[in-house]
């Protein structure tokens, strides 16, 4: 296993769901402080540079979104850098966070992500998310992100025999596990049955099949892991991290059933970290619709090309299977406020790797994954994290 | 002076002005093959990593910016993040870059920015400009950015005595400087006459106190000092960067006479280039709007807080002046598509640094500064370059 990038010392997740009232400024001041209550020896002024995630300032008609989330956190005195990247906006925020530790430049730097989603209508939040789709090529046809990602679905039914039924049952392990997360957003258990009468988004995907629009933020205070110690026995290390693009259409890839971004950000994470796919523990995929974690599970190499469906059926990936996905509850049911969900996806593997994972702790678990998807592929992230020994 | 953070192998930018029935991603790509052309040495398969600034997604409902331009420069292979900070999102850009390079992960990076504007509504542009400014508390009020610096013009020419006369000399000096810029968006001579009686906007602000609303790109390539050489034999070295910020609203601020975030980020940047104002030989300035040039003036320290307006009436940021500022024409008649500003900015003084400026070529110029503002002041970041020698 190679040395560390940069090490987790403390990280904070808000409340996600629906928080009326609340700007993204304040909700991620919320995770924040859960960061500093966490870790005594980090104080406010000891931040360097912040990057922090969001996908849209359309939500809430508000661009510079750095200054603005430092003024709320008493952060002014720190640097600031917003980054994009869709839906993988924190995962490309907490990449960027490791280049500013790698260069010396920076003792310590707070990675994040936000989003608030809720105040808007449906179709509002349907048009603003379809801006992580092309514009000429895609959005102006009327595609939004559930038809394609049906379009992928179909693909791969068509091609691997994968079956609603399959996919239903990512559903159902994702909201059971987000049952044992306080933080979730929907608390709900959904059966199969309830999954496959659910009403159709766009076939085969159905309403349970979708992830949740929600609010909320994550971070993440990372340092060199030379001086790590310092601040936390309890250590979290970052030894990979890739990142894959693809064509921003979906029309002209090589492939609807596979997502060539997220192949190559996995392996560039798993060369760097000199392991393998069975060496995980567990992990937290984008689960933006059901097939996406299907996908995912190929993606990164948790089974061959085409049994991703085969690999929830056969349980291996539900708590006390072989490599435990989504413990928190996923995009699926702990909730999906787009720009926080890299950096949420973080925070569960830390949580996970410290043993702080309360009622969905999977027990010795060394190694944990993240995997984190823009729009319907045309960039990801994978990041590799390991306990301090 | 100190060791190079990084160094510019080449450079490019597209035409500036309204272009018409261009997307920002074919906008960027002519601004990466001129830097190409310029420098035969470097391939698209070299580049390993892209920053680039783009202010706001609403301009063409199109969010997830960095695989967007990326596909259509042929550069899928690389990484990618889009940076934003309002109007200084590729100032932050170029600061994330330098950023990448010092961690020694990446040998070529480029670095630019892009924005698309003139196929929208003056007021559509407007409002989505407002998006840089405090949602709740200014936005709403009906504030918009021509309001936000006429309440600085005010408070200006109330404390130090700034005319309207000396704001307008800053429109005649920089539509001068754009007759010399064959890239500049508006040819056209103006005189202090014509500024003062064309139409207010924002009273002391009037239509040519006004930065342009336009389109266009920039990019840059950066490389390790060591190495630059093996690309090209005149690199321009980065020998200071500095980032502050101040408040998003502009009514919390200490001062509405300067931009503490400007000072700060001077003050970073000159002292890790261990020089001083007085070793600048030419620089480009953030003149959204004409008042914003004389503040700079004094933020920066080319002359005494105050004098901003005595320095550009006694003409020593015209070109053959001791200091001369925005040799380009600047954001007033080069034009202002936001997104790019930061990194055109450092195109212009890396041109200068080179001797490739043209009939605007400053003789003997060693060191050169770019100073990049987002919004009305919460965040922006400073840079220093200097010839190789």
């Amino acid at each position: 296993m190679r040395q560390p990038l940069a090490s987790i010392v403390t990280a904070g997740l808000s409340k996600f769901g629906k928080r009326e009232g609340k700007y993204s400024r304040e909700l991620f001041a919320e995770a924040l402080y859960e960061a500093l209550d966490r870790c005594q020896n980090i104080q406010l002024k000891d931040i360097q540079a912040a990057f922090i995630g969001q996908m849209s300032g359309s939500f809430e008609h508000q661009e510079h979104t750095a200054p603005t989330v430092l003024e709320w956190s008493n952060l002014l005195s720190c640097e600031g850098f917003r980054v994009e990247s869709a839906c993988a906006s924190s995962g490309i925020a907490l990449h960027m966070g490791i280049i500013a530790i790698t260069s010396g430049l920076y003792d310590i730097v707070l990675v994040g992500g936000v989003e608030k989603m809720t105040h808007r209508s449906t179709p509002e939040v349907t048009d603003i998310l379809a801006m992580a789709a092309d514009f000429p090529f895609e959005q102006w046809h009327g595609l939004t992100f559930p038809g394609l990602y049906a379009l992928m679905a179909v693909a791969h039914m068509n091609k691997y025999g994968t079956t609603e039924e399959q996919m239903a049952l990512v559903a159902v392990k994702n909201h059971s596990n987000a049952l044992l997360n306080p933080k979730a957003h929907m608390h709900k258990e959904v059966t199969v049955e309830k999954v496959l009468s659910s009403r159709v988004i766009a076939w085969p995907l159905k309403l349970y099949d979708c992830s949740l629009i929600s609010d909320g933020a994550a971070c993440l205070i990372l340092t060199r892991p030379e001086i790590a110690r310092k601040y936390t026995d309890t250590p979290v290390h970052i030894i990979g991290v890739g990142q894959g693009h693809d064509t921003i259409g979906l029309y002209s890839r090589d492939s609807l059933t596979s997502l060539k971004a997220a192949k190559t950000a996995a392996q560039k994470a798993y060369k760097m970290a000199k392991i393998e796919p069975k060496d995980i523990n567990v992990a937290e995929v984008h689960d933006c619709f059901t097939i996406a974690e299907i996908i995912a599970y190929e993606d990164l190499g948790f089974c061959k090309t085409g049994e991703g469906g085969r690999l929830i059926e056969e349980g291996e990936t539900f708590i006390g299977g072989r490599i435990p996905v989504n413990t928190s509850g996923g995009l699926k049911a702990k909730g999906h406020p787009v720009g926080a969900t890299g950096a949420a996806q973080a925070y569960e593997i830390y949580l996970q790797l410290i043993g702080e994972a309360g009622k969905r702790q999977i027990s010795n678990a060394t190694i944990g994954l993240t995997h984190n998807v823009g729009g319907s592929g045309a960039s990801a992230t994978v990041h590799i994290f390991m306990r301090g020994d």
